[in-house]
């Protein structure tokens, strides 16, 4: 059997490498999380985490990837409710000590397009299905002229601007405005 | 007369610096933009670029400034052009090449709070007078239990997330599809 390109060896060298890169995003942020500082923390060498990882950004996708559990978006009928849920998950995600990688790989993206499109994937590619399947199920209260994918745009973007910005406007805002003003969109107006 | 806290002296040397940085970020991305490459291809020393600048961060964004001009927002008293106005606005910004420092510096945002609260102003506290004014203008037409900075929170963030997001998706998204959904989501329903 071939060894899956190089990847996990020995698993304990992998989830203590994660460990070390998931702390130093949290404590010191995207710039000073280096292969280099990352190895010195592990305890392992700089060639034991290329010979895992192909680059700096695809460790730093991995160890902070999003992990959105697309068995809860499965429709209630409710819009309110089901368009929440979305909201909810992606507040939850952007809030993780660990998302202050995400605006830092998208700094970087330019340089690496093949890197940032796995990301973007699991961000929001995977989850437009459910996201559809959603609207549909809430069809008879939301306008036809909809464009699903653009919905779960705004969503995400208003989201990751919220997490990112608000922590330096002193602003405080309604957990639930961004829902309100996504299903005030959605009405279907006589 | 005081020197202006030892900023500007010879403007020849700020301008072939804030050029220098404009060039690496464009070409290079957010962290290969240090002073020390800066400073070499501007041809002046890293003290001339400390000397003007407190940080790598603050002239990374003297550098990349958003630059709103608020005149342009003088309301019409037509909901869907005022809001598109904002839109257009927003995504003009985000699509300039200095754009790609802006995820890096939100990135590293959390290691120098003060230097980013510059930026957060410039990008949204400073137009939210002008987008309730532009609201309150439109007033017959929009539910008064909307809230305009929740709304331009999601502007903001929409404009964000496309202009970060889809050159990796490969989709194409309808340019005005964003403006459709604020006002869709502004309507006062009978």
């Amino acid at each position: 059997m071939e060894p899956a390109k190089g990847r996990p060896r020995d698993t304990r060298i992998d989830e203590a490498v994660l460990r070390a890169t998931r702390e130093l995003i949290s404590e010191e942020g995207f710039s000073a999380t280096t292969i280099q500082a990352v190895a010195r923390r592990a305890g392992v060498s700089a060639p034991a985490i290329y010979r895992r990882w192909r680059s700096r950004l695809d460790l730093i996708m991995t160890a902070t990837a999003v992990d959105l559990d697309e068995e809860s978006f499965t429709p209630t009928g409710d819009l309110y409710v089901d368009v929440k849920r979305f909201v909810d998950t992606y507040q939850h995600q952007f809030s993780r000590p660990t998302f202050v990688a995400l605006p830092g790989v998208l700094g970087e993206s330019a340089n690496a397009p093949d890197d940032v499109s796995d990301v973007v994937q699991r961000l929001a590619q995977g989850v437009r299905p459910a996201f559809r399947a959603m609207l549909a199920a809430a069809s008879p209260a939301v306008d036809p002229d909809v464009n699903p994918d653009t919905v779960l745009d705004v969503i995400i973007g208003a989201c990751l601007y919220r997490a990112a910005i608000h922590p330096f406007t002193g602003r405080v805002a309604k957990a639930d405005d961004i829902t309100d003003l996504i299903v005030r969109s959605l009405r279907r107006v006589p």
